[in-house]
């Protein structure tokens, strides 16, 4: 079945630092139209990152849109044009003090496909050696670690929030039990 | 340690249907300011459900952000001070003819907690009875299904790209796998 819904006439709501506001006309397929509000990212990357002793790495950064700290892996918006394993190591490295000389596809995911199309890309990243960490400006943020039987009991109580977390650490679970 | 971000201007750039936007000067930690764009959002609801041939319920529906069509559990946004559960019943029959009489909450997940408020709350339903489904006017989906042996091949093959749904199965392929 074809459900495209064609463009019939934009307008350009706001063009911002992280995202661009659009609201869109569109033709559904029984021929009636509807309005679409869609926010434009440039998308992102997002590491799940093993030590060597098998901990998984996280940072703790304050989330304003939820007004609280959440929980996540190291991520990071792409730069424009960045190419995304380039970004995915550049912010692993920044975030944590970690260098990954290999990084594995875990998933690409739409966090909100209702509204955005911010389209992050989720890396698996093991033997790890040191390197420098190198916050931007304008973050802050706390690194710990933690092992696997730890991380399937906070999932177990619903400890995590954060869309990309979940789904890197589920996949931990079900790909490295042998790592508990 | 304290990162919060405290609001010290803001503006509303845009108040929409789906979403509004604002943007914010915050005060960083070091006392700095910085800007927020945020995209907020009444918060969702997904169900993963499973048929009485332990069969799970998807939807394939245009995602117009992503300008294509994505597989994804049924789910829907909450219309304001809806509760979650009732929404979640609502939308599982609405979008496949399913009524679920009990739902587990799987957990809660932020898609895209960088700029936006968006919370999904992920549930699961099982001991399913047939209802009558009935999609609002500019909602066009069709209705599949997979057993477990088939979302495991397809999480293998990275054949989602839908956060939420991801989730929702992975969840599934590390607690019921005796279903497959």
């Amino acid at each position: 079945m074809n459900f495209y819904e064609k463009t019939i006439n934009q307008s350009s709501i706001y063009k911002g630092t992280i995202i661009d506001l659009e609201v869109h006309d569109v033709e559904l397929p029984d021929g009636k139209t509807s309005k679409r509000e869609l926010v434009y990212h440039n998308g992102a990357v997002a590491v799940c990152a093993l030590t060597p002793e098998q901990k998984v790495i996280l940072v703790e950064q304050f989330r304003k849109p939820a007004e609280k700290p959440l929980l996540e892996i190291p991520a990071g918006k792409l730069e424009k044009g960045e190419a995304r394993e380039l970004a995915a190591k550049r912010e692993l490295e920044e975030e944590t003090g970690y260098i990954a000389e290999d990084l594995e596809v875990i998933t690409e995911m739409y966090g909100s496909p209702g509204f955005s199309n911010e389209k992050i890309t989720i890396y698996l990243a093991k033997d790890l050696k040191e390197g420098q960490m190198q916050l931007d400006d304008d973050e802050f943020l706390e690194v710990s670690y933690y092992s696997l039987s730890e991380i399937e009991s906070m999932i177990r109580n619903h400890e995590f929030e954060d869309a990309k977390t979940i789904i890197a650490l589920q996949h931990l679970l079900l790909n490295y039990n042998d790592y508990k």
